[in-house]
């Protein structure tokens, strides 16, 4: 072989694509986005020829602010560092709301952020509604649209051109959707298992300590895990969110919230947890996806798991998943469930593979 | 919203892309290509718009045979099974070697499943280098080219127009080097750690029974998991190969074989490993990929992992990957090392990422 070498890493050559970004909320999420873009805009350019860039910004309390050049996401964080809001943030244009901002920016990524609501999905739903009827793509990590619309949405992007990618509703930037969706539906999904929610994960880690269950949700809410109202966690609801959004998108399937049978942590007791311990089993808040009589059926409760399964060694915040397939047997992924960063880099996971055609691009 | 929900999976119209197999090797990974393609051909027509099918083999042992109508690979399989080689079986060219069936056949992929040679990579690499001269795809589960040429081969990729994909060189179908390459690379791999090898690994349970090695390795050879010669796995060939790929293909680095810092099994006693467990620790055979010194560096060797390692639980033949990064922490993959079907899939896996331009595709 006379060829020289060269890196797969250092040979993309195309001219990058551009990723101008509306977000649409800009909570943690948004932060944590405009922070890994302060950091990799250039290898994201470099590497992967996505040149990627925050053009808009609508938020309820911080303000909003537009511009077709773009913002320094750098600049924009040390502002509102600062002063706490973007009121007298430099930009172009200034005070539109959701609609107008997905209108007239020059967007052509809405990154949808606004608060989940698991009953209507709105009102992020109509927002992605509205972009997807502009041709634009679509990122979200918003659980409400993604659980209850996904394939109308999906429906609308295929109509007008833009994709739609929703990685970050299910534990955070772990690759979990891509993987069952791109990776192993070809292999035949046939069951799934996981935990899928942190704040539950951690708690029961407490209680296995000794911590009784008051204590040890107190302890989640000063450490940011839980909600002041812990219901969305400790009662399952986010969980079956989840479940419903990997029926519906690696299972090809139609549930709705309404399907999950779910229970959540609140009735285990420490003497209950512990005992199990005792004989190297642990309870978790199992999410399941399996054919019960012939139809695909959906639950969040609490297992007792014996120390072989999979998910069995997951502890503290973290997210994890398996994948039982007929070709390959079971395929577990273990990482993040939530995070300002983690969740962030779900929008730059989703922008990649609005553009990836081939492993090696 | 108005619009009939539709199944994500079942809403491709276009028309599908012909992939055209030519088989250099037709032992077990192709026995298990042509079982997948038995059962799921019709499958990935429908939801993958891929219409895969084998037109031409090229076996030492069993023959040689090409027709571009293409075999149904139930009929291969079954006469394989009658009559233990293909030298009867109907097809309109017979007799070609490797070159010939690449350069003549009508295949536009060539998969390549002959042996593997970790010191040249030959015979693969020329069949694999001709082949894409021809601007052909090529897919192997073969570790030496991979390990020993990736990088030429990934330009000579690039200049004619075909895609090269190497999926089954490392944990089988289980997609280990799409979920580095792809998916996490933008997050900025810096450590890689994983039990790559089932052998070894399953010899080392054994001792954890109580078994001593040379039974262990017995009873591995005897279920089919350790050659006759177990060198390559035992002595850490077999693995040390599998880190180079990650590091060239996951880390962009340009590694070889003989960087990689390599001790076997073969030193552990069963005391050692039964105190271990005494002690809620765990020896394992662990590949690894750090920075050490500003350098990345590979490894194989035995380690004693502590209980909260995430590839402390790993049993048995599987294997298990956790890459951790920058923006994701611990990413852990775990899922099928080997096997005739897990394998094969690779294949599959590898001509899905050659049409895959979005995730809902």
């Amino acid at each position: 072989m006379a060829m020289q070498p060269a890196s797969p890493r250092e040979s993309v050559a195309r001219p990058p694509v551009e990723y101008n970004l509306a977000l649409i909320g800009f909570g943690n999420v948004g932060l944590g986005l405009a922070e890994i873009l302060s950091k990799k805009a250039s290898l994201l350019r470099e590497k992967f020829a996505a040149d990627i860039r925050i053009v808009a910004i609508c938020d309820l309390a911080k303000g909003s602010i537009a511009d077709p050049v773009g913002f320094d996401p750098r600049v924009l964080l040390d502002h509102l560092e600062k002063k706490g809001d973007l009121k007298e943030f430099p930009a172009s244009d200034k005070g539109w709301d959701a609609i107008e901002t997905i209108e007239n920016s020059s967007a052509n990524v809405l990154v949808e952020l606004s608060f989940t609501d698991l009953e209507t999905g709105e009102p992020a739903l109509s927002y992605m509604i509205r972009a997807l009827e502009l041709g634009m793509h679509v990122s979200t990590t918003n659980k409400g649209p993604a659980a209850l619309h996904f394939p109308e949405l999906l429906e609308l992007s295929k109509t007008h051109g833009g994709a739609i990618g929703v990685e970050g509703t299910v534990m955070s930037g772990t690759p979990t959707l891509a993987l069952g969706m791109n990776m192993l539906s070809a292999a035949g999904v046939t069951r799934i298992q996981g935990i899928l929610n942190g704040t539950t994960n951690y708690i029961l880690g407490q209680m296995e300590n000794g911590v009784d269950y008051a204590d040890a949700l107190q302890d989640a809410q000063a450490k940011g895990y839980a909600e002041a109202d812990p219901s969305g966690d400790v009662d399952g609801f986010d969980a079956a969110a989840k479940v419903v959004i990997l029926a519906n998108l690696a299972m090809g399937q139609n549930m709705t919230m309404k399907d999950v049978y779910r229970i959540g942590i609140s009735g285990l007791t420490v003497a209950q947890i512990q005992s199990a311990r005792l004989a190297n089993q642990r309870w978790k808040l199992i999410a399941t996806l399996e054919n019960v009589n012939g139809r695909i059926q959906g639950s969040v409760k609490p297992v007792k798991l014996d120390a072989s399964h999979p998910l069995y060694g997951i502890g503290g915040a973290a997210n994890g998943v398996t994948y039982s397939t007929d070709l390959l047997g079971d395929i577990t992924l273990i990482g993040p469930g939530a995070g300002r960063i983690e969740t962030g880099y779900a929008i730059i996971g989703d922008i990649l593979s609005f553009q990836r055609c081939s492993r090696h691009e």
